[in-house]
């Protein structure tokens, strides 16, 4: 394979990366609904993270509501965030489908639209083995070569492990650039067998896994950024005075206060049981914060528990109050 | 709700109902075909299972490639099945996507072509609780009040445990008419909370299913047919005779030949594993049978481990052996 | 091997067998208590079911606590139910371990104690694969070779499925003589490939065992007869006239009263759920029922949440009405 | 609850903790064998990781086949361990039984011959809720006050998941010292809930979780040590140098070396697989290392594929030949 002419490379993914919610017009949670994104809420979103300093961004992830987003509306979402960004900072879309060809017609039409990437999981119908999962970032590969692909690595969306076998293969495609990654569990060893990827972990991660790999752990992906970006530029700002000075009390200090404003996000405190419910609790927590008007989901994801959405809301208060704090002193 | 105009109801779901693969033309494993379905081979099949006295269709299952055809795909083969179909047996189409709003869409799409109505499965990027299952069925039955829906609870697939309340719910949907069963475990509880609709157990379990409930299982799905039709259509029959005279020893023979002919299909005997190569493997046991030309699968899920294939071809040539003999012996 | 002298073969092992659990004397959830199994209850509970009319007992599975009672209460709980038979029936005595050389310790034990034989499960801290299994039944059966077998097929209890495999392997051992088996999902495929085991299903499972294999089902085991007997020997009865003259009807019309009387027992309809809080969830509805005085769990599994214990109590209290309705009517 | 006399605190536990096996004579796996517990070796071994310079030492974990050992051997065992080390180093002796009054009894006895601490998981019969296995430390605590608790969270052998919440109330029991810590993923928050705990996390995981939280991660445990403890010491020595000097670099390099070291333990490279084989695995690796001879398994866990075996071999060589390095250059 020639090398690709990619739109971005894994050198240049760094810094925050908010990965946006899809906002919602009313009645959104109605199976009648046509055209349900709010494009103006959407511009409003991406130009106060924009100014705000963020230096990327990702979407159509789950709470994005890749699989509940008609071709249209992702079309129309995906067309107003690439023209309100206007080349300032990189977006990757996100591409995930049923099957292979879905996946690289979908993926083809947003590097069309310009994108920098896709952000992609592998098609979940049937429980993959490593052989069909690498083949299927193969098979995208081939067919897009120009298109940076960031792995999805979500293995409660997607019933694949993404084990060490897997890292070490899709590793040498030049098309995988990056992973959105989940945990820090198994990072040093996945860091090692893929040593070209940028691995993004969640920002409740990000300091320890900063600790584990400083050289390798640049950036990372946010929700909270949703809830008011202050708090995600903090902990990006204090692990990069870290690494220079040495001294990681302040991204410490950053890092614990993030655990304290995820109080309440897990019910039960599992993963497993937030999964069934991630898009409503995730989009509950952005609408409690107020910094955006996210709306309702989109079918048929929109129903939560009560005592769990008020668990979400909870932690979209807290973000929202520690972005305040922030903003109040100037940071 | 007013009563939806059916085409079909649950006391019209009797006997023997293939399911469906999509047939192929060579060269459907690559990602870069286009019009994968092999029409001929469909009519042909299609048309050679009504003469041999099937009673009903199913198809756009898993290795009916429901995931991995284009929209294109399925309109060609679901047309090509109906125009065969000329009216004489019912048949369903499979919709399950991943909203709400998509399989609204199918659906209606395939309620245009004339089909008898919808096998549907539940969205599965995320798993489903209860309530999200039932509203999400609810949802389509509001949106297709004529399009009668056969459930398709596949647990592995779906991420879904298709549980006791989930039955209570959904079996009071006048269009839910029947469901496509796994597993014979949890049978009789199920049913007794369903009282209206027919479940149609696997052809492996119907002898089984038939003796535990005589008077509501009538009808099961068979891949099984598709590697020849007699050994089914005999299954049906001995069943059906057992029921009047009381003397199962017949119908019990034939459900042990077909538990012989089933040896090899399960990796390691175990259905989990089973379910992530189950497009190839059914693929494989019917191209190994012979009686129809399925040709390769649709990416993905194209890559099978050799020895799981061998075992799947095993299952098929004793099902073809099964066929050949009672055909000889005028059955 | 030559051919064992066993105390009962699998010809033998027909009928009801109640499941027994240990009754405790006050305090026995604490973990100061000594000596905790009363023995007068025990005495009298096997006395009361005998006299009913049992046909076998079997003990210290989950909920009789062969886990949490220690060796010299399982000594005195097995002396007392042995004394009480006097050789009236059989019974089988749990003696399921960590290790293969303690349960080899426990089941000569028994064996000098006069039990019938042991009701065994596979040791659970490492997870079986299945030619570990077969060896450790391999290895008790050469130890105690004059000592029957019954497996214990509790998947949740030992995390081992019990696969395909493993049945056609132990089901060749001459001690192995019958399993108490779970679920009637892969029965009519696990029949086959052990034909010399009586296989024992659950008293809710019976009827649909029975008309799936008539001529092997001729055996169930119990927890509702600690509720009171008599539904149970109902079913036990009505299911061997039903094979005599083909009429099912009064066996089914038992069948649907037992799954009625079930309601509540599932904590959420799961069995994963249940089996939790097997222990106090069986021992509270048996206490709830009052035919029996069962007492408190043994350290560790003595807390239940409150809903539960409901659950399981509403499903006692069922048993106790049928029970009571039978009794009345002279049944 | 009055403040125990404990004869370790948590401030106290420091270093290099090495796993114990448990040597075997000759014929273990064999049901028959008695008094398998090869003495001298456990000596020898005993007295050349003091020597060595390791700082305390774990024992009767699931490779010290607490599981698996009789009674006598276990007290055969300890007491040898305690006189070897006669009082030079703390030890920890593991009491994880099926039951609480079996703990209870068993952890009594070890604090009698003057161990440390217990290392204990909760009993594995029934998958503990969290107010079970709270519970279960509470009793133990309350029974035995002046014995150290570490806790053995390992969530395969015992079903159990160590959940946030538990940590949050058994953080506060003050006989729980420390705990044997599996994984990464989740220390930054099980720290923060723990703060009074000592969490020791495996070698392979010391040099990530050490930057993660250098004031709390001071203690690991390792396998690795029993083929030769150099590169363990190694591994010690280098973060406790770079938590002073600021330079990961050394400590990073010797945390890479491990993770090649660790090549081909992992069967298929997932951890569920392992737990399956993890007596038979660990004790295969350390026999091809020899640095100590560890014999054959006991029964029931002595089994392990011929493959799966050879991967181990291979971590054993390779951590022989890093030992053997070290010990060339010196150090």
């Amino acid at each position: 394979m020639s090398a690709p002419k990619l739109r971005i490379e894994s050198a240049g993914i760094n810094g925050l990366w908010p990965m946006l919610p899809t906002p919602s017009k009313e009645g959104a949670s109605d199976w009648r609904s046509r055209d349900t994104v709010d494009l103006d809420e959407t511009a409003r979103m991406v130009e106060a993270l924009i100014e705000a300093g963020v230096d990327g961004l990702l979407s159509l992830g789950t709470y994005g509501e890749c699989h509940s987003l008609t071709w249209d509306e992702k079309l129309a979402f995906v067309g107003c965030v690439m023209e309100t960004i206007g080349g300032r900072i990189p977006f990757f879309a996100g591409t995930t489908a049923l099957n292979t060809r879905e996946v690289i017609a979908q993926t083809r039409a947003m590097h069309e639209l310009g994108v920098s990437g896709t952000m992609l999981g592998v098609p979940m119908w049937c429980k993959n083995d490593v052989a069909t999962a690498v083949q299927f970032y193969n098979d995208v590969s081939e067919a897009c070569p120009d298109t940076a692909i960031m792995i999805y690595a979500n293995s409660e969306a997607f019933k694949f492990e993404f084990p060490r076998p897997f890292w070490a293969q899709v590793g040498k495609l030049p098309q995988v650039v990056a992973c959105k990654y989940l945990g820090i569990g198994l990072l040093a060893a996945d860091l090692n067998l893929a040593p070209d990827i940028r691995f993004l972990t969640h920002e409740a991660d990000y300091y320890a896994a900063s600790r584990i790999a400083p050289d390798r752990m640049t950036a990372f992906w946010s929700s909270s950024a949703l809830c008011g970006p202050r708090p995600a530029l903090a902990l990006r700002d204090a692990v990069a005075k870290a690494k220079v000075s040495g001294d990681w009390s302040n991204a410490k200090a950053i890092a614990d206060r993030f655990q304290q404003c995820e109080q309440g996000l897990f019910p039960r405190g599992e993963f497993t049981e937030f999964s069934k419910f991630a898009v409503g609790l995730e989009r509950g927590r952005m609408n409690a914060a107020g910094w955006v008007r996210i709306g309702d989901p989109r079918p048929p994801y929109h129903l939560v528990p009560a005592e769990y959405l008020e668990g979400a809301s909870r932690s979209g208060r807290a973000y929202a109050a520690y972005h305040a704090e922030l903003q109040q002193s100037g940071l």
